[in-house]
């Protein structure tokens, strides 16, 4: 069984608007050390096992569906699950 | 300069619909190894400078704001950023 984890972002091109209404919210709130703030996406996909198109799907999935490629980048990594 | 990376998930007792109507697009698309999907969010903290109240802070801001303690759970990691 394998996690695959993936993070999406916005590229550091794109206003971060979101992310910039945290910081804010987070300062008001008195945290004033908290100097930027970035949101994205979490995700965990399991597969069943491992095989040998895994990663060449996970970029697809990530391109197609997961991700919007023209403001977003992604990472992933693959862990061992239990 | 720290770099918090805060990571917020549904408790496994709560319904991820946003998951499962993602893996059945995944499912759909083709790509029927993918057993499970769950989502959730992403946040990247940067703070000027360490300090010792750090965690105790970061703690309190998914408490009060990041996360909904009564359906999510959260978990960050400490890095060093340039």
């Amino acid at each position: 069984m394998k996690l695959v984890k993936v993070y999406v972002t916005l590229k550091k091109s794109v206003l971060d608007a979101q992310g910039e209404a945290i910081k804010s919210a987070i300062n008001t709130m008195g945290y004033d050390k908290v100097a930027d703030v970035h949101m994205g996406k979490y995700f965990e996909l399991s597969f069943a096992d491992d095989y040998n198109a895994m990663e060449k799907d996970v970029d697809a999935i990530c391109d197609e569906l997961l991700a919007n490629p023209n403001i977003e980048t992604y990472r992933y990594e693959i862990a061992e699950a239990e």
